[in-house]
């Protein structure tokens, strides 16, 4: 998957000439207000022009009643305009800023397409007129952008230069980040409030984020990506050049799904889907404001742990014990340590230590902190060690003793060379975070937390992902023919196309079809019955199963045809269910990320116990077989109870043929093969399903339809 | 389920008229020189002895070289000893305070039974002498006690007064619980070191802690409960008094039940045990420190949630989607709220704020940061709201302007009231929980967190908890006659006397009794043989299936004879295993606790997905069908699939047999029936097994073994 097309450069948005703030105010509770005395002190040394229709003095200085009262004075075009008018005078103040020359509009005006109809109709109306003069514009709806690589604040307040690149829709939360950054030493290249993205979009941001070298990694808040598939691509691209990509996306609970519709009226996608989104993209999704600052200081740094293994030092059971629990919590093991690193270990601590992992100083660090120093250099030189939880008391032995106040410091900083000097990640927590030697740690690229849970966290995102190939990450295919006939027949022969095995059918229409269907070549008894036209469905009698002879056949047919009347009856060979296991495959689309691929393991596990799984499409022979060896239920794929495992490899071809169906067919809104029969020897479909999308215009199922029609 | 005898009286230990510190030091790096200086400083007007058999001074006070010099000095016995000699002249040290006319021992002295066998014999013989003297005893390899209700500091740090009793096994864990407790403005009122728990365990402590009117709550870490039927009646009878029990229990992870059987010898129970035991006892157990002193400010206040229904008021609708996904996470629910609530909400705020759930202010607070309050007056007063959360800037508007301080300091003071005026809790995460308004809130009782994660994990900790009764609680009831019988046959037996159904089945030895039990009443076919003896298994062909007359009944004995050379052969008649659903219900003893039920589905249930759920035995039959209908297969119990639903009552009362001859036979390690057919019209076992403990130093089995030898 590549960017489509080039990134707009943004310059004229993140370091413009000239900016004017039109509708600039005195009044403290209007954004005018506060973004005018922004640009006033904080836009370098960039002029500013505040445009006030009645030409009232704001803070302090002179106004002009228009934007071009403004270009005169300036005595040429202006770069940058924010808008802060009402929602009913953005249209026009779109139009007086490109005539102002603007290339660039930051519309903080909010009522817009959030507050319903008419104000979507403004906001799509100056969208026009914005890209019909090849002007960016950011918002509307939204609380301004930040650049502090070129000076450039235009937001409600001023934050802190750094190396992360924020975009969020929300403001308040911008706070907080701020906030919790500050207390971290983190700082912000840019910051963009994406308000309703109604031009500018988070992939266009994400895209100027791969060339700026002052962001060294993205902090996004979401709760929209508009384009799913491009959003991916750029994430890919800034995590393929080193940036990580940290995501806070909303929506996995019902209520926070409803909020996020209401805040910024985004079409949003179920949480499962951004969740794959975020594998194959390599994106690290959070879920509150405090994991993510957390995980973007441990990411910032450049070790990463190569496995799971953590090695936990303390000087305290209840302390290591604890870690252990934690670290196993967010998916990492405290692995026993091999029998040279023990041994080395007594060596270097004292007789009492614990050094099986968790390790127990057991009161050597109080007798001599540089116990700490010693135990962690012969941890991190273990092979079986991917990185090490420092918990506990460190930081806190000064305040017990003077004398043990230097050693401590000192330790610090041996423990401060010792984790510069190799690639394995360190995170401590401590009761004394604060303390001079936590300082030195931290000051050493450490982080240092107060809390055991987020130390763990921040590990559990230090582990490298094995890296999602290209091959996993497949682009939409073109679209191929579409399909017209969405009956059974047709769903088939669409399948059948693609590759995928059934089980031999006639379709029949009367009694002299279905004789010469019974005689067909390869109709071997029993057979199966199934009414088309409608959905066949076994409580409907809508099939009829195990006709073991020409006889059994016909009467089921007539008693069928006299009960249902279907346009066509297809007449089947019985698969012996007894012989496999059976699998779903079907794909629906999301409204942001497109085809998204469900499967599961059929009967009770999808109808009892909801067990799926779910990835974008198209879908690799290695996605499939990871997808599936995913589930749950996946033992009984591989043998469980006695059994031959099945043809994974057919399997997965299946199932990668579903997924390649979907991408192709944009016309269809879903696809599904239910049940397939996977065996020792193979996989064969026994029933199929396509339903075509409803208009230009309907709104896709979701993958929620999926598993909720299989759920019931 | 009652406290078993009364408890012992501790006021030797809490309220001592007199102090000797026997090992005192003026070694810094020693406990006998810390406990020494707190005694002097922190031990109210009590009389301070300080022993050093060198007569050296300590802290520039004089020693005596014996306890007996200290006595003859003081004129009379002393009460309390803390005893901080080396392990070799512990059990001298604990004669000499007996001697001395103790009434209680504080034995700080380590390298006992945590280190080994030779440790282990010194410490039980200083227990049976100060158990035989009727000497109280803590420890050894404690780190003190603290009474602060009676001015006793005997630890190593001060610490501050308040209403939480604290009981450790962890030392460092306890600087750590002390250090966030004060940032939560709450204090100790006892703390207490458990050490090895020779003598007074941790059930001796949460006793003592019902009649202490200055503790309101209890905090305990354990590794080990030691007596876990007794640590559930005390903790019950604690919550039942309105004093609420918070439990950090570590060893969910290997690594961790290794730490802490390394850290204080502790046999462990594992952590589902655990689990268990917390529900019938009301005890919450936590994670990790934060957490525990987080619920414990919110269980120290009087307010409950009646139900899951939290209400989320913001101002910002990233705030409110976070956190509605928060509560979601941790079982917590944002319910649409009703429309007279939206009326009233969209009334009292303006037009643009959203009033479904969450509530977002949409910028009402920034303008009047009073809409705070009337929207959480209409919420507070809203029947579908159990609480409510409030999330984002609050506290901070006093930095937007000066004007908006006093509104915002007003407003919290009429949420302050606005709480206290009423039984719904309000737990408020802030960016601003140390601003003015925030501490208001505070003072009033209101939790205000900087974190929303911890925010909602009060919120969850408050909801009331569905009342265990007296029935789901029972007491191990006496033992009945030992079973000496273990056989198949004695098993199905000891089952079949407690009430359960069996298919018929007949034991036979040859020939003879073969055609005889053919031709006995009940005998239907199709019949099963099963090889007795050994465990039968199908895998080794000791289970033959589906004998449908006399001539295959006798062909497939003689070759079961002959292959297999069985002591005997039970033939029985074959369940219509179709007609229902197979279910697992087991019990096997744990070393705390005693008898653990285990009930699972069966088939692919049991053996892919470890579907299980324990429970104390014995259970009534709620609790049985409770822990039934807590499995994700419980829905084939239910009628998923078109089934009919199977008798759950019957079901039930099979499991509540199986708990009972568990709990009745103590010389049973395991108990179990697998499968039972559980159908519309009843339940009958279809195998049965019980395996006897191996001796009386055997080590029980453990909730594991049942689960393991299921699942592979």
């Amino acid at each position: 998957m590549t960017c489509q097309g080039s990134p707009r450069p943004l310059d004229a948005l993140f370091d413009p000439r000239s900016i004017a703030i039109l509708g600039a105010s005195d009044d403290s509770s209007k954004w005018g207000h506060t973004l005018s005395r922004r640009a006033l002190e904080s836009s370098g040394d960039r002029p500013v022009f505040l445009v006030n229709r009645r030409g009232a003095a704001v803070h302090g200085r002179a106004t002009h009643r228009t934007l071009g009262d403004a270009c005169t004075a300036y005595g040429t075009s202006i770069d940058l305009v924010v808008v802060c008018v009402p929602a009913t005078g953005f249209a026009e103040a779109v139009a007086d800023s490109v005539a102002a020359g603007a290339r660039a509009i930051v519309a903080i005006t909010a009522g817009l397409s959030e507050s319903g109809s008419a104000g979507a109709r403004i906001e799509a109306e100056a969208v026009a007129i914005a890209r019909a003069a090849g002007v960016l514009l950011v918002g509307p709806n939204c609380l301004g952008v930040v650049d502090t690589t070129t000076e450039l604040q235009l937001s409600h307040d001023l934050l802190a230069p750094g190396s992360v690149a924020m975009l969020s829709q929300s403001g308040n939360l911008v706070l907080e980040l701020g906030e919790l950054m500050a207390r971290r030493s983190l700082g912000i290249s840019r910051f963009v409030s994406l308000g309703n993205q109604a031009d500018l979009t988070v992939v266009d941001f994400l895209e100027s984020c791969l060339e700026h070298a002052e962001t060294r990694a993205v902090a996004i808040y979401a709760e929209d990506v508009v384009d799913g598939r491009a959003f991916i691509a750029s994430a890919r691209a800034l995590v393929g050049a080193g940036k990580p990509v940290v995501l806070l996306a909303p929506g996995r609970s019902p209520a926070a799904a409803r909020s996020a519709a209401s805040h910024t009226g985004s079409l949003t996608s179920t949480s499962r889907v951004v969740d794959a989104a975020c594998v194959v993209a390599g994106i690290h999704r959070v879920e509150n404001p405090t994991q993510m600052v957390d995980l973007l200081e441990g990411l910032l740094g450049e070790r990463r742990m190569h496995g799971p293994g953590v090695a936990v030092l303390t000087d305290g059971g209840g302390h290591g014990a604890i870690a252990a629990d934690t670290l196993a919590a967010v998916g990492l093991e405290s692995p026993m340590l091999e029998l040279p690193t023990r041994t080395e270990l007594l060596d270097r601590l004292w007789e009492s230590s614990v050094v099986s992992n968790p390790v127990d100083l057991a009161g050597a660090g109080e007798r001599d902190p540089m116990s700490y120093a010693r135990g962690l250099s012969t941890l991190l030189a273990a092979e079986e060690v991917d990185g090490v939880l420092m918990t506990g008391y460190f930081g806190g032995y000064s305040n017990t003793s003077s004398s043990l106040a230097e050693i401590e410091l000192a330790a610090a900083g041996v423990i401060a060379d010792l984790v510069t000097d190799q690639a394995k990640p360190v995170v401590v927590h401590t009761i004394h975070p604060d303390s001079p030697s936590g300082r030195v740690l931290r000051s050493a690229g450490i982080p240092v937390h107060r809390h055991v849970v987020r130390a763990c966290d921040v590990l559990a995102a230090l582990v490298e992902r094995r890296g999602v190939s290209e091959e996993d990450c497949l682009a939409l295919p073109p679209a191929g023919t579409a399909v017209t006939d969405t009956s059974y027949a047709g769903s088939r022969a669409l399948f059948a196309a693609a590759g995928v095995l059934f089980m031999p059918a006639r379709t029949v229409r009367d009694g002299l079809e279905l004789r010469a269907a019974l005689d067909a070549p390869g109709m071997q008894f029993p057979l199966v019955l199934k009414a088309t036209g409608t959905l066949h469905k076994s409580e409907g009698g809508g099939v009829v199963l195990d006709l073991r002879d020409q006889a059994q056949a016909v009467a089921a047919y007539v008693a069928m045809v006299a009960r249902l009347d279907p346009p066509a009856v297809s007449v089947e060979v019985m698969a012996d269910l007894a012989a496999g296991v059976e699998v779903i495959a079907g794909c629906v689309r999301d409204p942001r990320f497109g085809p998204v691929l469900m499967v599961g393991m059929g009967g009770i596990f999808t109808e009892v116990l909801a067990d799926t799984a779910v990835a974008l499409a198209p879908v690799s022979p290695g996605g499939a077989r990871r997808l599936l060896l995913s589930l749950r239920g996946a033992p009984l794929l591989l043998g469980a109870r006695g059994r031959d495992p099945v043809d994974l490899d057919a399997l997965a071809a299946v199932v990668v043929r579903v997924s390649q169906v979907a991408a192709s067919h944009p016309e269809l809104d879903q696809v599904e093969l239910n049940p397939i029969l996977a065996s020792s020897t193979g996989a064969v479909a026994l029933d199929a399903r396509v339903v075509a999308m409803r208009g230009p215009d309907a709104v896709p199922s979701g993958v929620g339809s999926l598993r909720c029609r299989h759920a019931r």
